[in-house]
């Protein structure tokens, strides 16, 4: 029987929660399709810092490394904002990131039919759209030095190569190969040198892919458009700040926060995550929507592991309980026929699979 | 008399059909609310690169700073954009705003009763929006030194100075305690120094408003927030890069990016131009809508003449306008009675002043 080793990170918040329905999906799978999951569990952002005193600790790096793939929840929260920066939550995911070398950040912001209301947009502006946004996860000006705050002045440096714009770039390519063959790469070209370089390389990149069409858009226009008409994009590429402030509105486009998945992949293990934050607000309430992060452990199947066959059955699974109509608290306003807490949901999941 | 001088740039593509109709109101409410307009023009972009060579010729700036407000239309098109940088009508637009010492842009986001429709979010989501983007506009990543691309690394440099920050502070804080008293301050304190400075900063500047309520938003949420609840704002405070991008959001959720207009204001000559591009691709067809420029017209007529009465006139025969069905090619699927060309758009509103 196959084996594989999974690294869980729970983090802070509603982390926990949502992981564990995760995991208990994941073994109704594997159950299903013959193979086996071993977990091992390790510590980043808010609960490392009150338990090893740093936000990630050398083990989890260590860990997660000598794992095939790794499920992260959410870090963060109030309690710790007020650190040094150098202790924060988020410094830790950075540096996570970095450590794993996982470059390119996979945020698809599809529609469920069944939720086509829950998006502030007309229903006919999102029915249908399938938007692929392929974000830089480990340069750009989240890691350009030199950094400063001297408390009068402070700055960054937002930094690229073109090796690291040709990586990400092939990655955006080949996931247009497997979709509607359209990449918009997105920058300021018009006023960023960085910008500059990104669309030449991008460009140059272009010939060696003669079947996907590229085209290029100004950031403040590529955040309009997707408001306006986002069903024109297939696969979106981007730099690591305007992929931040992209990929979050596209979510809010499809309207389905709590039911996006993530993938950050590079040379080394992979990371699969739900795309929104811990919310330390409804912690402990049993109210979380565990989906987004079964979303991204099916992903995990799928990519790290080419189960893809369990994988698809976790997707169906989801579809069939919406459909009939079960809701977490968040989506409730949604033809909701039944509403179930957080575990109720991973248990129906679980009987659907 | 009363007599003002008003510096004109026209620009390119639509813009100079769009300030023609613009001037054209402006002298209809002149009349009525006797004062006089003496207006001279200077050029900018794309038509001063072919005209005299560079984007920014000297004299547009000296005869601006000269003026007692400038009325821009718009700039730029393909025909210019593969001129090296400093050649191209952005790089002069920059310039512009710099020697103008322009640091704050203003951009209203409101919503016309007349056009809710005309949003692709949902009316109820977007009836009674008014925001207003308060946007730094001559710091940050746009013009930080150093900044370089040698073909092979290329990176630019996000700065800012606690004078700066507290500068543009003010206005938003001033302009709040006109409104509803709230600012929303966007950042990505989380991530970079150059945020901490400004959350910093503007927590420090906050104590000289008590009673203004100051909040921090990073920019990935607020680009979301934009999306899924654009009536909990009230003014936004940020920097000029996420300041390009929210504002083009925030116009996209109100639906109406024809009509909106912006200031842009420092310590010299304020500049009011309309927040839609010169569109080349509809220039010369009559088509353009210039509600946004005579918007902008009578922004220029309130802050820097101080003309207020003869702003009134022109922004009630707008929404009058609207009201009785009168609509732009733009808007002409949003309860339009009749469809009207640029110059007869420009012809009505005056006959209604
Ligand atoms: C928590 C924060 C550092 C992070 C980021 O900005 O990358 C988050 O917003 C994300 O998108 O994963
Ligand atoms: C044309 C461009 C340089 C400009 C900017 O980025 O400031 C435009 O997008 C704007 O918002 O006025």
């Amino acid at each position: 029987m196959k084996n594989y080793n999974i690294s869980i990170i729970k983090g802070d918040g509603i982390g926990p929660e949502i992981v564990d329905e995760a995991i208990k999906v994941l073994n109704a799978a594997a159950k299903k399709c013959d193979f086996e999951l071993n977990y091992k569990e390790y510590l980043m952002g808010g609960i490392a810092i009150d338990t090893t005193g740093v936000p990630l600790p050398a083990e989890t790096v260590d860990g997660v490394l000598n794992s095939d793939a790794c499920l992260f929840g959410a870090i963060g929260g109030e309690k710790w904002d007020t650190l040094p920066r150098e202790l924060r939550p988020e410094t830790g995911l950075l540096k996570f990131r970095e450590e794993m070398g996982v470059y390119a950040n996979l945020r698809p912001a599809i529609i469920y039919d069944e939720l086509v209301n829950a998006s502030t947009l007309k229903p006919e502006v999102i029915q249908g759209v399938d938007i692929m946004i392929v974000r830089e996860l480990i340069g750009g000006i989240y890691f350009g030095k030199p950094r400063e705050n001297d408390g009068f002045k402070a700055f960054n440096t937002m930094v690229y190569t073109k090796p690291e714009i040709i990586r990400i770039g092939k990655t955006a390519f080949e996931l247009a190969r497997k979709r509607d063959k359209r990449v918009c790469s997105v920058d300021k070209a018009n006023v960023l040198e960085v910008s500059q370089l990104w669309r030449d390389t991008m460009n140059e990149l272009a010939k060696d892919y003669p079947d996907v069409e590229l085209t290029h858009m100004y950031v403040d226009n590529a955040a309009m458009q997707l408001v306006r008409n986002p069903k024109q994009f297939d696969v979106i590429v981007t730099g690591n700040i305007f992929g931040d402030i992209l990929s979050d509105t596209a979510s809010m486009v499809v309207g389905s926060i709590g039911l996006l998945p993530s993938a950050s992949t590079g040379d080394k293990t992979a990371i699969y995550e739900p795309i929104h934050g811990s919310a330390p607000d409804i912690a402990g309430m049993g109210i979380a929507n565990p989906i987004a992060t079964i979303v991204s452990a099916a992903m995990m199947l799928r990519y790290s592991l080419n189960e893809v066959k369990a994988a698809d059955m976790i997707e169906e699974a989801i579809k069939a309980v919406l459909k009939d109509g079960y809701r977490t608290k968040d989506l409730a306003a949604f033809d909701a026929k039944e509403v179930l807490n957080t575990t109720a949901m991973g248990d129906i999941i679980v009987k659907y699979i």
